[in-house]
């Protein structure tokens, strides 16, 4: 009788489902990053793709025993560099645990695995006549989880609200392999702190989220549509400033400066016109004559603010077409960029409706500084916008500009009262400038948490808290 | 010259506005408990009635040196004695920092101090044509401070969200005097952790809130109104399961019993019938024919599910009407006790709705199983009802008797998936449930973020963690 001394990964995988754990070098690297640019990937140890709540624990357990790194991801989609490798981990990936455990119709709410695709959620909830609003640009490709660990947004956000606002309760797995609930299944509860809340949008620094609980909404109704035309961003901005300010509901309203309308039309017949400043795309679901009336105080707004033309629609091939250019200004801009040198850094800055205008004029001054090219979207309604600097990845002085510009952008939201990122997270991307928005008592008690809930600081070290 | 020694209590007052420190013994020991029932107050060493951020600070700075435990009060109205004192605690009062300090329009935000009486915030914004829907029963006369530190309820929640979904950024003060900024001004935003949600509903166990900032909404629009007769609460609870499990979103859903709506009665004419075994109070202030449609609805399913009459106006005079009596049970019930002896324990269980039949059937065997009489209202579109355990506070059996009942009721929150608080907090009162609510994994977590934060644990010891 012999026995054979087991490697630490024989060890691991005894502990897994059968084929979860993954050695293949090349596999493992192939997971190792998401879709940020200039956020560096550490050689992952191995990639664990987990199917049960155990595989999750068992990984922590492993992880913790031998104080080795643990990367939670999804489906990879993010933009921060939050679900990248760092050298030396596990890459816990929880895609594959992407099952629809229960839909409640009386209690509009649904229990998923984090693995679930947002948009595959939102097509099984329409045939039972509900939804889930929350739409970040990933909407197709992009996983529960992930969108609660980011607290995603998207363009229904101006209506309806981020994801956080639709999370009741998540079962997480810390850091010791502890599985714990968090939140309640019912309407309203205060039972403690609200450590659900706490845990939407920790970025996989504070435990990996293997279930939750979502509030749903009724089927939402479908809108009439507007596109108004711009001479600048400036006037549209101002527009967006006066017409939320008002008190409007929009269900969507969407910017698109000049070069991103452009690059959409060079990518698809959206039938957007090409010579224009910024163009306003705007939806209102409201019941009854209360669409009609909200569009028709939208154009009010906009001619008032120097808006040549806007064009209202109540066919529903119109808002699909409008909706469809939106989702276009991602791949188009990708597109676009290729022909410049491949480089394109997406900005996330969100700042108060008031300040949009200021914001496109500064905006500007940053665009003319730097030998990049800066084309804007997002969305406006909520002050959320996404500059993207465009740029030759292959030139070196290129790529420092770009950063350049990029930091520009985030010290103008901050100067304007705003955020450096309204809904795509911190990560590796902006974790130098968490810093710059957070006072030293907060940064603090950032990592007091962290160090309670992960002592050994094997979650995600590096991402967040830099 | 002489040099005297300086007691603490002069140093204390040293630190402070002038006139801030109390120390008369009368005027402290009023100040001792809010209004929760059977929750002891200890013996409080001193009371500052903080009238500035430095004040609050400074009592911190001296709690920390001292290891003095601090309990932050607003206008102690709380209902779980999570403002009681504690043994040589000092109690910091805030309910004098009550300046509304912005108001923007533009953004649909507030900046406040935590001493603004809620009501008193409504009427201000009402001026500028917006609202803060939030509306505990205490609206009259509870702060803001004290709503976001128990993450406060009301009416409104049905269909506006509570506390937390209203607010956007705060300060607080920290257990060693660091004032620092959470959350973020702008619709959205992700940098970092949600330590703003963290804080709300923290009952001062974190820190003390001195500055809050609130999304507000435009005017809400006026409702019409419908009151439901049923023969029981069992069918007025399948009513609420049914109407809510169809998509339904009236304004205003709440539920009185057949008790409850004789001693509003016996508390004055508010033109309820009496001889009901229970009531729905329902408005819909959707627009244009969708709040009557909305009524025809309830009042079809409220048929079908046993209801002898709906009544159904659109005169504002009903509506308000409506809105007093629900506001009225809580002196009516206080009047009623007193006839009784005077006992009254308000419980603030919440289910999922589709549980509210079986809810109100094991209730049923509750009030018969105990020797104290139970009387139910509360906001039913959420499934967060109020039984009140009415006894003879002077006969030990008797408050033997509600507390045992007052258990069962929390536990049968819990056996339908429910929560032993839906709006109350934990404070004092429900601290030993806790841990029948939550799991060990979450508990710990609670223990640790205590101690992260507050690490000599002077921040309302004894209070939610036990």
């Amino acid at each position: 009788m012999s026995i054979t001394a087991q490697t630490p990964m024989q060890d691991l995988e005894a502990r897994l489902s059968p084929g979860a754990l993954v050695t293949d070098r090349d596999i493992i690297d192939s997971y190792a990053v998401d879709r940020a640019l200039f956020c560096p990937a550490g050689q992952a140890l191995a990639l664990v793709r987990a199917r049960t709540v155990d595989d999750v624990a068992a990984v922590m357990v492993f992880a913790t025993e031998h104080r080795i790194p643990v990367v939670t991801q999804g489906a990879r989609t993010g933009l921060s560099g939050a679900a990248n490798a760092v050298d030396g981990c596990l890459l816990l990936n929880v895609a594959g645990m992407d099952e629809i455990l229960e839909i409640d119709a009386v209690n509009q709410t649904c229990r998923v695995q984090p693995g679930v695709i947002n948009q595959d959620l939102k097509t099984v909830l329409a045939e039972h006549g509900l939804s889930y609003p929350p739409d970040p640009g990933s909407v197709a490709i992009s996983t529960i989880g992930g969108n609660v660990a980011t607290n995603a947004g998207g363009m229904c956000c101006v209506k309806y609200g981020v994801t956080k606002d639709y999370v009741r309760a998540m079962t997480v797995v810390l850091a010791d392999g502890t599985v714990t609930k968090l939140g309640r299944q019912t309407a309203k509860g205060v039972a403690g702190l609200d450590l659900a809340a706490l845990f939407v949008g920790s970025e996989g620094t504070l435990g990996t989220i293997v279930e939750v609980t979502l509030a749903l909404k009724p089927a939402l109704p479908s809108p009439i549509t507007a596109v108004g035309m711009f001479p600048d961003t400036e006037s549209a901005g101002r527009t967006v400033t006066e017409f939320m300010g008002s008190g409007a509901s929009p269900s969507l309203l969407e910017l698109l400066d000049g070069p991103t309308v452009k690059m959409v039309n060079a990518y698809g017949d959206f039938g957007l016109p090409d010579d224009v400043g910024a163009l306003l795309l705007v939806q209102s679901n409201a019941k009854g004559a209360g669409a009609v009336e909200e569009l028709e105080a939208f154009q009010r707004v906009a001619e008032a603010n120097g808006s040549s033309e806007v064009f209202v629609s109540d066919d529903p091939a119109d808002s699909e077409m409008l909706v469809a250019a939106r989702r276009a200004v991602g791949p188009a801009m990708e597109k676009y960029a290729h022909t410049r040198g491949g480089g394109e850094l997406i900005d996330d800055v969100c700042v108060p409706r008031s300040a949009l205008g200021e914001f496109f004029e500064k905006l500007r001054l940053i665009d003319a500084r730097f030998d990049v090219e800066v084309a804007t979207a997002g969305h406006a309604g909520d002050g959320n916008m996404h500059p993207s600097v465009v740029f030759d990845a292959g030139d070196e002085d290129q790529v420092s500009q770009a950063q350049e510009a990029f930091a520009a952008i985030m010290q103008l939201g901050l100067d304007l009262g705003g955020t450096i990122t309204g809904e795509h997270g911190v990560g590796y991307l902006k974790r130098e400038w968490l810093s710059n928005e957070l006072d030293a008592g907060a940064l603090l008690m950032h990592q007091q948490i962290k160090d309670a809930i992960d002592p050994s600081g094997i979650l995600n070290p590096g991402k967040m808290l830099g």
